[in-house]
């Protein structure tokens, strides 16, 4: 098994996320909600257009909901997540109504921007390219102004061993490409 | 003048955080530079493809190279950065060699680490959308298998009175829409 390797001193936040899946059912604070929402907002974007938007679930007939559009490889875990956010971002520029085409960029960046809120609160999160888009449009009534971009489980690490032998087996941190590999030169 | 607000505790690399022009022409250590894009390395993304790549420009030539692709209002206040990033996302995955469709949100979120590792460091960024895509694809003969996204810079804090008027006025954070306004209910 590769592990991370770090050839230079960064943050404790960027180091030690990774993206589980063994959630807890535990709940999590509203506090720890909002922060990590107050985080996201806070990112940098184009004319500060701030195209990112969330759809949080929390409550039990929310997660039921918002668990319904995930692959059924991501339901087997995403289902203990206490917290599922839907992201979307607003594909024009309130400005000038032009497609911004920066919109998924600046959004990733909010989404950064949480992953790291909640790692420095002790929390975890896994991002979700797995699921419908046409079933969170249906369930959400999503306008066509959003792109949608991914669900995100948010909460605490729970038990391994609880774990499909399938998922335990890839529950580590996954390794990077070295530099070299990601300059162009 | 409007000023941020905080409702909730966040990292104090996000909340100081901003996007200043005022850059010092004073150099920035290799050390630096490595550590941001070793913070950008160890973003998530979609099946860990890590789409993000950077061309670095930081020699005076490589400099007055990039300087030329950005339009002239940003060069105005570039031109002082001693470090410029361009940045690129691969647009398929190497699995499978289809279309990636969050290339550009996992690269933003590299970009958010990038940012905050930066802030850490005491380091100010500034990324651009003001530039020219054609004579960036055309001075870097880049591959149509690549997004052309951003131009970075990256520096330290210099003289907010060598700022033209102009910009001495913009020359302060951004505020940002209330929570409310980017949860979708």
């Amino acid at each position: 098994m590769k592990k991370r390797e770090f050839n230079f001193e960064i943050m404790t936040q960027i180091k030690e996320r990774w993206s589980p899946r063994a959630f807890s059912s535990e709940k999590i604070e509203e506090e720890d909600i909002n922060a990590i929402l107050e985080a996201a907002r806070y990112a940098p974007s184009c004319f500060n257009e701030q195209p990112w938007r969330f759809i949080v679930a929390k409550e039990e007939v929310e997660l039921a909901k918002m668990l319904d559009i995930l692959t059924p490889q991501n339901q087997i875990w995403a289902k203990n997540a206490p917290v599922l956010l839907l992201i979307l971002s607003k594909k024009t520029f309130e400005l000038d109504g032009r497609e911004n085409y920066w919109n998924m960029f600046d959004t990733g960046t909010a989404w950064g921007y949480l992953s790291l809120e909640a790692q420095r609160r002790g929390l975890i999160t896994h991002a979700m390219g797995g699921f419908s888009k046409a079933k969170a449009s249906e369930a959400y009534n999503i306008s066509e102004q959003y792109t949608i971009i991914a669900v995100v489980a948010v909460g605490k690490y729970g038990n391994f061993n609880e774990l499909p032998d399938a998922l335990k087996e890839r529950e580590v941190p996954e390794t990077r490409k070295a530099l070299d590999e990601i300059i162009i030169k």
